[in-house]
């Protein structure tokens, strides 16, 4: 057995880290931005004050991180979705079923609650933007991934990217109400046509 | 020229309430949900906060009556799009662009910042639900007649509702950054395929 004196101080302070940025995701989602104090989030992860200061100076440095932690978090459930069986309608929709799912849930639920004050803050806005666009690209190269196209073709991209649109539209439709049966219906209408484009779009290899 | 007393009272209270929802929306847009409060609302309206309470005795009240009259200001923008002439692909583009349109900007970016505090206020979004649930059935209906089509067909209702769910998330991605030229591409290539399954789907008048 070891004791917390035998785990070098490196990896408890990482262990905190972490606790810490998962308690922020938390404590966004279910409590939004207000109530989400620095010290309301130290007092949910039973850390001290002084303790989450040495790791974030300001409240700004301590919701930026939880963002990155959001989308590390999401595009490792995009890593984690199992490659669909099969081929045609029904792995296309297989693959945009789990996108939609990873899109959505707590971590867009605390994410929302930062780009609304975003929104209307630029000071806030200036620093999560350039987050969202390196997020935005690496859940599209997952995307193109799983659904196995060339995104090379601008109609191609085009779909793409209004499957993750629809995804994070879709995501805000359930922050108020459980939304998931109606999703079910839209998902299975967006992915029926989405693979009929996609193999219309479809050239032999070497063609 | 009338002046201000012959004006009848009911007719002036209207107006000062006009004028209000349409500065609490405005500040919501701008300021966000933190700043808008009751006398910063007031202020910018040049309406005395005592006058504002005895429109809206709470800050709720008056939130709520704003988030209705968004909604009132959507749907007129949805009645007034032009009916596009012609019929195929391009009319349904144009009918795709108009619903986009009409789904974002302001009155998006104000309802916004009432549905995430909404998502985190158990009590606040108990009114709201309702209210979004009655909008919701009036811009679907409105989506239907403009793209003339029949959607007691699970599968073309499955579609509009996919269609609005993807103005939502377009509207989304607008509000940190202008998304308007990405947002062109990616209407180009949903109306695309919109207007290919409506039309699959599309039988003879008396089959």
């Amino acid at each position: 057995m070891t004791t917390d004196d035998a785990v070098p101080k490196q990896d408890r302070s990482r262990a905190t880290r972490q606790r810490l940025l998962e308690t922020a995701v938390r404590c966004l989602a279910t409590h939004g931005w207000e109530i989400s104090t620095v010290g309301f989030i130290a007092a949910e992860a039973g850390i001290s004050r002084g303790a989450v200061q040495h790791h974030y100076r300001t409240r700004e440095a301590l919701i930026l991180a939880a963002l990155e932690h959001m989308f590390e978090e999401r595009t490792t459930l995009l890593d984690a979705l199992p490659d669909p069986a099969g081929s045609g309608p029904e792995r296309v929709h297989a693959v945009v079923t789990g996108l939609v799912e990873a899109m959505g849930g707590e971590l867009f639920r605390a994410a929302l609650q930062v780009w609304t004050v975003a929104a209307a803050d630029p000071e806030l806005r200036a620093a999560v933007v350039p987050l969202e666009r390196h997020f935005a690209r690496e859940v599209h190269r997952r995307a193109v991934r799983l659904l196995r196209v060339d995104d090379s073709d601008p109609a191609t991209r085009g779909l793409i990217q209004a499957t993750l649109d629809l995804a994070r539209g879709l995501a805000l439709a359930d922050v108020l109400t459980d939304d998931s049966r109606r999703r079910a219906r839209v998902v299975r209408a967006w992915s029926t046509q989405l693979a009929a484009a996609l193999s219309a779009s479809e050239e032999p290899v070497g063609s």
